[in-house]
């Protein structure tokens, strides 16, 4: 593919070989996005290999600064050490950058956008821009409705998150955990620090002096800045639970204003981003297994909470490698251009 | 073995052969309980078969009226049905019965017992007690320390309940699923409503038109029952996961008075039927994995929620057959004839 012979923009994908940068590849081929050239970065152990976007081979190239000459936009997963290494590098290369790792989403100066929510906050002078966590862009993408109705005084979230979080190796040792049990094997594991199958445990990532682990910290200021609520009430209890892919939030809500079940129903049935899943009779409600793939959130066990005058509980899956990561880079990068 | 030849009481277990009746046994063997008779009653598919119980062979017996004469106790763990119907039998015939059903938990003149909680209940003019929900049972387990201090005024709990709750047919569901999928077969179910391999749903009880399902409101108004607090703000959201044993729940209360994280764990490090698995350093919390087998309830993850003044979050896992069933009424029993 040549830059000259498509009408689009040159966009390049750092991690592109990654759980998530393989979706973004995905979603640019799938949405149709206006791509005149594609540059796929991946470490150096993928170097000769290709990967394929609408239906031709695109070279693995390995990341250095001179690749993001002439991109438009650098769209990275490639964790937070690369990117704080490379996205300056882009930016001064003339390309905007769409960050999916941690290394940005807290400054000041960066924008952390869920279209949903805050397409405002994409001004023309932000050169980065940062994907929120997963967990905390699912959880804001339902919510916001809500907010917006109600206005949402305190937020209380246990989530049931998927190994898929942790990486393709991860999920790998979930399913390898499984078979060696199906096998009558004992159950080995190196990448989380207990056994995942049939078991579930806090997530894994350090917990600080306040007691809270760094996912359920993110989960708390991230949503924060993304709803302009710097103070807002937020407890976090972060758990992984034996499910290969899409997360699950059990959340409670408390609203200045009152809001019915049928109300707060009706609002999110119409809510861009959200898929209503929310039938008693049949008990079916949100699932990570039907939220795998899907790029909408399933929000349902819509209830009132009748342990405070003014609350809410509901059940929220969402693919985090999808709402939760690539799928959103893809909404800021399509609000960029204005693509509807 | 008969009664005359062995100092103790005549029990009857009804439901002997389920998983619940046979946590049940292997108790009042592991315990010594001073057992002179043990009569296992069964369902007519395990007639002539015997249970092990003291290196001796003990026949299965049909379930009849007549098999209760003389009993001192009967455990029931049969489901409402045959509680309904054989419980004021066993009653007529002398005995004290302990139900591990829903049959009687709500009837006001029953009481409903975790003895670390309310064992004054257990008078002696009370010929049915009902033995809790087990996520009602560990919950108040728990949780009861921390009232006893501080005066809970609120409580939300999300769950995270094995797919033994539902029985050993659903455990089996589990297993095969997953031995299914290790195959590279498609996934087959006949007991859960969803799969629930890789997987998490809503649980698989009726929802009512509070929105709540029945598993939601049996936690709240057992916890309300068992704490003598009719009223007592309970959120309760109830969810299967792919463990195999043993449940866990994430809780946030809110307290009267206020409660430091320091002083829930020096309380709950002293409480009776709860062990403090609280170690940030090594990311070491309560797991179903670990809680399965143990008497004890697990608590860990014990932090203030900054979301509201007097809150404190916590992570709880107990053994839904153990603490949340057999071994409740074993300590019912133990309670009532005095026994430490």
């Amino acid at each position: 593919m040549s830059a000259s012979s498509v009408k689009g923009y040159k966009i390049g994908v750092v991690g592109a070989t990654g759980a998530v940068g393989q979706e973004v590849v995905h979603l640019l081929e799938s949405r149709n996005f206006p791509v005149a050239e594609l540059r796929l970065f991946a470490s150096a152990r993928s170097a000769g290999k290709t990967m394929t976007f609408r239906g031709a081979p695109v070279p693995l190239l390995p990341l250095e600064a001179r690749g993001f000459e002439g991109l438009d936009y650098a769209i990275f997963s490639a964790g937070a050490t690369r990117s704080r290494e490379f996205a300056p590098i882009a930016v001064k290369a003339g390309a905007i950058v769409i960050d999916n790792s941690s290394a940005y989403r807290m400054s000041p100066e960066v924008p952390l956008v869920v279209p949903e929510i805050n397409p405002g906050d994409l001004t023309p002078d932000k050169k980065i821009i940062a994907n929120p966590n997963c967990t905390a862009a699912i959880l804001g993408t339902a919510l916001w409705p809500l907010h917006q109705a109600a206005t949402i005084t305190r937020i209380i979230v246990s989530t049931y998150q998927s190994a898929s979080g942790a990486g393709a190796q991860a999920m790998a040792e979930l399913e390898n955990q499984v078979k060696q049990y199906a096998a009558g094997e004992a159950i080995t594991r190196s990448v989380f620090p207990h056994q995942i199958a049939f078991n579930v445990f806090s997530h894994n990532t350090p917990v600080g002096e306040n007691g809270y682990n760094e996912e359920e910290n993110k989960v708390r200021e991230e949503v924060r800045k993304m709803f302009h609520l710097p103070e807002l009430p937020i407890c976090a209890t972060c758990i992984r639970v034996p499910v290969l892919r899409a997360h699950s939030e059990s959340v409670v809500i408390e609203t200045e204003r009152k809001l019915s079940a049928a109300q707060a129903r009706e609002i999110l049935a119409h809510a861009p981003g959200v898929k209503l899943v929310d039938d008693p009779a049949s008990n079916h409600f949100p699932m990570p297994l039907e939220a795998s793939g899907e790029l909408d959130i399933l929000v349902g066990r819509i209830r009132e909470d009748h342990s405070h005058p003014r609350a809410l509980a509901l059940f929220i899956s969402g693919d985090q490698l999808l709402k939760g990561a690539a799928w959103n880079a893809i909404q800021i990068a399509e609000t960029l251009i204005g693509k509807k």
